[in-house]
């Protein structure tokens, strides 16, 4: 393990996405369980293209599905302190977005964890994939600054 | 379904509890699953506890497990807006405390959804029924106002 | 609490369902949730209806939403051993099923918790009342005997 | 999207652990949602270890904590069928094991997601880097022929 990353820093993310702990996110060793930091990456991302693009995406024609996802988890997190999910793209395809994903909690201006988390966009009836909807590329113009 | 009460009102509750839906609170209906209303439940008994006690009640050697819970669905939530939890205290008993609770979403002051909550109180331990803490006793007359 | 019903038999339920238990069903108190209990009783009838109908009731033009549920939780259950959900119908509507639902598990004959639980048929589009679908209708009384 | 490594199949794992889906793994896309998978994966290492080493592993001196995961999503699962996750150590190290996970459904040989997931042995109460305890190590055994 002595190959991880640091973790990223607050100040990484001019994005970041508040969102509410709940009592069952922890599990028997008392933390948050790492799945629920998955729930975190898909609620920030699709929250955050609702609240800025001011559209309902998932009535768009075309719908982002999640290709791949994968976290590095730092530090445990607990219930019931809101958690802080920071926002990047690292890449924005013709057809598909990679984001950077964190997570912070409380004080510390480091990440609980570290994410990626990639949208391919699909035809929301035959599932073929097709390009970025202009509506979704032009809200992401504000994280690539 | 013609005996169904009344959705109650915001004014109901002189305590609130605000969370943020999740992307996966939503099930293939597009609506938030029932399941869910009552994680929002147990959030915010628990969060409102630990909140107002400056306690983390799962440490103390009494907790509240939850005995009995039911729920009357009015209307549909959904993502990505906050919902906010009403919370009163219908009886608070030697052993057991029965929650009032109720779930309100955007500009409605009507409950999307009335619930019922029974903590009994047991040791930690043994799990044998005990008293409710004094302190979670203390921290309730908050609501009974 | 001394009103409490006692806790049903296996035998009670013609039909019971198995579901497979999670890692992360267990919270804090190293016990099953109260909130994964509704999913159990969600999953067995939805589940139990599509299978023994062959009939994907989602796609139906008239969708059973979830109006009321409640449980009263009797003991603890636990990862990893799988639950079952005994399932029976206490009421047929004409727009309505009333379902009794009860979880076991382990050798245990007696039921770890009883449930309550109500469908509302409506329109997949418009969400007005409707009939029970007569494919539902027929299966449920597979139920009935 | 075009480095994707090609899915693995069933035959690549002599152990798979059957899980069945709940109604709400669906999210509103119809699909089970990109987050369920890694309840499925922690589900099955965990119920796998317990089940083969006849041990609660959690109530362990040294308790494995989650420390990476990955998943590369090939094709979407849906309820009410059952899942299978299959299990292979990638890497068993001193103090971290590596598995390789895959999602298989129905009658298709070829997994619909592959999964990575790091498990790091700490102190059940210091939460200090510990070794794998031996009772996992012999357990796992199984797994490597």
């Amino acid at each position: 393990m002595s190959d991880r990353p640091a973790p990223s820093r607050r100040s990484d993310f001019s994005v970041r996405y508040p969102i509410s702990t709940r009592w069952d996110d922890e599990d028997v060793y008392g933390h948050v369980n790492n799945v629920v930091y998955y729930s975190y990456f898909d609620t920030a991302v699709n929250g955050w293209l609702m609240q800025s693009s001011g559209t309902d995406i998932r009535r768009l024609p075309a719908v982002g599905l999640v290709a791949e996802t994968g976290c590095v988890f730092h530090r445990e997190l607990g219930f019931p302190d809101p958690v802080e999910v920071g926002i990047a793209v690292e890449r924005l395809g013709e057809r598909s977005i990679v984001y950077r994903l964190a997570v912070f909690q409380g004080r510390s201006d480091e990440a609980a964890a570290d994410g990626r988390f990639v949208h391919v966009y699909v035809d929301r009836d035959s599932r073929e994939v097709v390009d970025v909807p202009a509506q979704i590329r032009v809200t992401l113009a504000a994280l690539q600054t």
